[in-house]
């Protein structure tokens, strides 16, 4: 058996449900120690981090990822046992196969046969994991960038090893994310009695014509690199089932995944303005989940592009679509920033798996970028 | 203390949420048969039902109400606990204070002093108490009716001890009700994630267009009896409480308080033509919970009125505003049917309570309508 499918099966057995890391990391760290990496465990609260680097020069190539996974749902729902890797028909099956254990494979064995083939490469690489990118993402990557920007310690290029492919492994290359920011919304009226409707105030009756304008706005018309500003309601509640009672208020929870034509700011203040405008009396609380980031141009892109090209002989395109990843934490400090792992069809899913070919390729892909950027 | 006051306090501190009524009817049973009742309790399915009745000639007066209390919503909500009846600044405070439980410590208190003050009165006197009033209403005074109907047991002169005062106990009688209809509607969508709206549809964002145009609408101006037609939604919900999931279906439920300026296929007709000029995938679900009816003038209006102005001194208003009540099953039977209660504003509400000294005056006005009927 390959070295990534043995390691990929040996993550896959460790089952390492957000934020536990289950041994993941150990692993990891005995395969780095020989190759020749210094390894630095950095805890924070219930969060287990790793920042494992070789060399002490500039330039500083490093991989980014989590050994986390969603929880499986009920087992039963699985074909196969979610935390069992499981071979069938050239693909690995189990909770984590794509999202992201086989890409920690493939970014371990990609770096060791790197470093037996160019012992003397210039620069740095570094690994960079966390163990709740699943989870609430607060004492994860932003602390261990935190600790590095601290001692100035500073990331030229980082490939983040998120599922990014559609159809085929390396078809896609994130070079960005949309920012998201959360709103929950309150708005107050007055309980009452439904056949006495003059004594009360349906917060709901108030509420449509905002939150109608609210869904008919086109935000932006995104740009070259960003599909448009998107508003979603993802939960709406008022009542108590009782038939006969005008709810006193309305809780709506909404999203924005916006691109760089919009600021969070203006989001907030254009929401608020419509709310006001309708005349509603309201509370809402906004959480910030991370601002867009874009990676335009530059050496990790085309080197990514190139050692795709080279591998499948296919070009790949260029996305910022998709949820949010680690990558929001590393950008904000300079460093060119891409995501390249497989195919994300199965991910979150029941029957998470990842097909075994395609794992071999994305070794080689991560160790052509290696030899283009380091060697 | 006085009776009325005791009494109502005793029935507020038997927590009966609908349908349960909490060992109210029992003890309202031991009060009866020391005035010479005979009770006879009716269970229909979950609920409990009393027709308690003295005398076995006509004409028949008879008091209705419930013992049930809608829920009294989160309790840190209210000043004082809503199932420990609790007396403050001439008040008495709790869940069913005012929605009906004064009004039946009223009826018992009225009756006893009048079977005690007119032993050989005229007709008989019976109690048809019900524990479903704030529910489904099916197991209730419905079936109490039927049961009476079957056996030729004919009420000439119902009065349902609902609150129907404005400002003051006795400006209003309730000689009617508006028809109350309920709509459940499911708006049909496609679950999908926030980061992929193109892939998913958003009810809540279809829906809320057809649901701002249905809470505009004048239905009708009312007339000389009705107060114009009221849409109110009482229940929205979507979303499983994930900030990044967009929901697949919207529920809705709404109910119309209608005059007879308008029916409910008519009704039905208009909100099915807008649902679907909305272009919306829906499936609803209709509730017929009854047609309006009318007691125009009589006896027993003429009474409650005379009753009403000897113990106040003013004029009482006759109105169909306000709420079903379980009138709307007596009045097919061809009796006389009035609501008279204590002050509304507080019903249904946090902190629902009841003017002590109205429970004294309405304990006079029950009194007085007894001897001006049956003395």
């Amino acid at each position: 058996m390959s070295d990534v499918i043995e390691l990929t099966k040996a993550l896959i057995n460790k089952p390492s449900v957000t934020p536990e890391d289950a041994g993941c990391q150990q692993l990891m760290q005995q395969w780095l120690s020989e190759s020749g990496f210094e390894n630095e465990t950095m805890v924070f609260e219930d969060t287990t981090n790793l920042w494992s680097r070789k060399g002490s020069h500039a330039p500083l190539f490093c991989f980014a990822g989590h050994t986390d996974v969603v929880p499986s749902g009920p087992e039963s729902a699985w074909d196969t046992p979610p935390f069992v890797a499981t071979e069938k028909a050239g693909f690995i099956h189990g909770r984590g196969a794509a999202d992201m254990k086989g890409s920690l494979a493939a970014m371990l064995v990609a770096t060791r046969n790197f470093v037996r083939d160019y012992p003397d490469h210039k620069g740095s690489i570094a690994f960079l994991i966390t163990s709740d990118e699943e989870g609430p993402f607060i004492n994860g990557t932003t602390r261990v960038i935190d600790t590095l920007e601290a001692r100035e310690e500073k990331i030229d290029w980082c490939l983040v090893g998120e599922p990014s492919s559609t159809d085929n492994v390396g078809d896609v290359i994130k070079n960005g994310r949309r920012g998201s920011l959360t709103g929950d919304l309150i708005i107050k009226g007055i309980q009452g009695h439904v056949a006495y409707p003059h004594l009360a105030k349906n917060p709901v009756h108030l509420a449509t014509p905002a939150l109608a304008e609210l869904a008919s706005i086109v935000w932006d018309e995104g740009n070259a690199f960003f599909p448009p500003t998107s508003f979603q309601i993802s939960n709406i509640h008022a009542g108590t089932g009782a038939g006969n009672v005008i709810p006193g208020e309305l809780h709506v929870c909404f999203n924005f995944r916006f691109s760089t034509e919009v600021t969070d700011s203006e989001l907030i203040k254009r929401v608020t303005e419509i709310l006001h405008h309708h005349g509603l009396e309201f509370d809402i609380k906004w959480t910030h989940n991370g601002q867009p980031f874009l990676t335009g141009s530059g050496e990790l892109v085309e080197s990514a592009q190139a050692a795709i090209a080279k591998v499948t002989g296919k070009k790949t395109k260029l996305s910022t679509a998709g949820g949010t990843s680690d990558g929001r934490f590393i950008a904000p400090t300079g460093a060119q920033v891409i995501e390249l792992g497989p195919v994300n069809a199965t991910i979150h899913k029941v029957n998470e798996c990842v097909k075994a070919e395609d794992l071999k390729l994305l070794t080689q892909m991560y160790y052509h970028i290696l030899v283009r950027l380091l060697a």
